[in-house]
């Protein structure tokens, strides 16, 4: 993996550049509109039509039968039952501590004023077909989603030629999902957000997806809510000599093999170190299944930046934002304050990413492309909202009328002032 | 006000159909794209050539010197300043009420899993001008922002031939901005998204605009956060025949003078009261300086619609989801429990709607166009993240390592599975 060595302005600088979100593609975007448009209008014809098309599948019934479900779970291996329901307790346990219960106000004579905290109607989950079908990714938009109380969570995932994937039919049951259609791409973005007559709309859609489903999660922006843009998988590491140059390239392999676009990150202050890690990565890259992915994300993706020391290390990671970012450093917990920007944060030499992939209980949708300076990973939050309320008694709006008055004439709005006044002016 | 009588059914649909958010216009989404990549790629000279084109101002500086807003503060009206600051105490103690302070979980021997709540760093509230220029809701924008903690807050808005809004410089300097911009429409969004010379780039955009502001935050959304994409006002009132008609007309009608697309609705289970309601709408509508305005939002916009209790009323509403709800009824606090979908709830014969736009202190940016089905009010967990951290010891990565290994290679993802082995092959 190639080593920068500059000054470190100029690190900072390399970083924050290779972070950035891509620009959009034009035809892309051009293509995704026509599908949405189509689906709005035609609904489940165009859905048929475009699953021919881009997914060779002729279906009659859009949704997965519960016996498809049924069946797979009752098929799968018992270690990976374990393994998902072992996950699902983390999951659980972390995301309850999420779920916030709103407030209420009573400061003032004749007022109340407060904040409720209530689920979503309806949640759509994307899930990618082929070799990105991940069961672990259900677990983790489904069950936040479940503490948050939503009561209807509806799966898509396209149409596989040798059938669906079991490990997703299976991990589908475990997080307690019913409503699962075969229908993937831009057109099972434009169901969700829409509706068909097969597929009723939701409030809300969640899961990666490749470009197409990321271009019309945008797009449909606003006609639902979205969770994020998501983007290849980056991680970010800091260490150094104390850390093991093995355990940091297999690391930094775990994500190098997600994608060709991955980002594998290092930061050091240690040269010796830079290097051992970097042969290491060379090593390790040729006994792995997906060496040829692992490979460009490392040759053309990754990178390792030499820096003075530990606070420009950190420095550095904070303008590249990274989605994971591993602290394999000793006493690890200490370096927290220094993170600004990160989706998910491994402290200590046996916090090794994929922990947090599978079992620890974080969520691991999670913001990229240096989006953690303002996007969170998913959670119980983005499942729920919020609706203000007050009350007030005619004493108290007495109590305020003149600046209500003030503030409404001062902006032109005379029907706000004069609906205040018309309390006073009735015997009501 | 039209009156609508029809089996609830009808009703029902006829009402969300009306909430809907409108399609984008692709003619609007284009040209707000050509200004995008032009302040992308050009920053400030690009704002000058929009801001000639679109505002016919020639801007050398595009900061408000510090000077100009000290001195519309020293002479604004004391009765303005007192109002203003009536309204932050207000804001402000409700929204400290919002802030989450994150968690720490040490359920599992050896394993710290928490999450960490921060502010963004910085923040950019779009001011619309003209006859749009609130002061209020810079108060509304900025003061949820200050209790984050967000360091650095940029105010953009359009330059004014007569010179900027002295009330909009005032509640700035009452709600502590020093950095504000005279730049408007899409080019502002830009600069704001990207960064240009004159105005670093911010995390998150906020604050209401026109269709070319609206359409421009949609498009930068993911290289930067928003806050939503806000639609013209709406106001819903439920009452019976236990409510005033002039109190309901009046409160219809200071929404319906924002804006000619502005939606003004009142469901009511009682006809003498629809009718009573209507009448004084159309006396009312007479001397209100904004008659025109208020005039096509009611006759174009508005309706009444006849429900046979009030149960189905409040199905009438939730499928409409609006913006404000006032529940002009008896008793009205019991009534919270069949609201599903509203961005601010006024309960009770007191609570005009304008006394939340001004002094109650919940949030007055507000989800529009049915989009308080997912979602909330402005708040100050919009100018926050989470950060997720864990931390595992070697004895805890152990007791999970079959789960984490066998999820791996479920998922076809080797080099996941061997980072975790790598930890117990090697002597660290």
């Amino acid at each position: 993996m190639k080593i920068i060595d500059l000054p470190l302005a100029d690190t900072i600088a390399y970083a924050a550049k290779r972070s950035a979100v891509a620009a959009s593609d034009p035809a892309v975007e051009a293509s995704v509109a026509a599908i949405l448009t189509a689906v709005r209008t035609e609904g489940d014809a165009a859905i048929r039509r475009y699953e021919k098309q881009f997914d060779n599948a002729d279906l009659t019934d859009l949704r997965v039968p519960q016996s498809a479900i049924d069946d797979a779970y009752a098929n799968a291996p018992q270690d990976l039952i374990a393994a998902l329901e072992l996950a699902k307790r983390n999951i659980i346990s972390y995301h309850q501590k999420e779920k916030a219960t709103g407030f209420v106000d009573t400061e003032q004579p004749g007022v109340m004023r407060g904040e409720r905290i209530t689920p979503l109607a309806a949640v759509g989950v994307y899930v990618p077909g082929g070799t990105a079908a991940y069961p672990s990714s259900i677990l983790m938009n489904v069950l936040p989603a479940k503490i948050a109380g939503v009561a209807r969570i509806a799966l898509v995932t396209p149409p596989q030629a040798d059938g669906l994937n079991q490990s997703v039919l299976t991990a589908a049951k475990i997080a307690g999902v019913t409503e699962v259609y075969q229908v993937g791409g831009a057109q099972a973005i434009a169901a969700l957000a829409y509706g068909t007559e097969s597929i009723p709309r939701v409030d809300k859609i969640t899961g990666p997806g490749n470009i197409f489903v990321a271009t019309a999660k945008k797009q449909v922006f606003g006609t639902v809510s979205i969770d994020m843009i998501a983007g290849p998988s980056e991680i970010g590491v800091i260490a150094n000599a104390a850390a093991d140059p093995e355990n940091v390239a297999a690391d930094l392999l775990s994500q190098a093999e997600h994608d060709k676009r991955s980002r594998p990150m290092l930061v050091t202050p240690d040269r010796d170190f830079a290097t051992a890690v970097s042969a290491a990565i060379d090593r390790q890259l040729t006994t792995l299944p997906r060496e040829e992915i692992a490979r460009a994300s490392v040759e053309n993706e990754g990178f390792i930046a030499l820096v003075p020391d530990l606070p420009a290390a950190f420095a550095v990671m904070n303008a590249i934002a990274p989605e994971h970012l591993e602290v394999q450093l000793p006493d690890a917990a200490q370096y927290l304050s220094l993170i600004q920007n990160a989706g998910s944060v491994f402290l200590g030499f046996a916090a090794s990413e994929p922990v947090g992939d599978y079992v620890a209980g974080p969520n691991h949708i999670l913001p990229t492309g240096g989006t953690s300076r303002f996007f969170s990973a998913l959670g119980v939050t983005d499942f729920m909202k919020r609706t203000q309320f007050i009350t007030y008694s005619k004493a108290a709006l007495a109590r305020e009328e003149s600046a209500i008055t003030t503030l409404a004439r001062t902006e032109g709005l005379e029907a706000h002032a004069r609906a205040v006044e018309s309390r006073f002016r009735n015997d009501q």
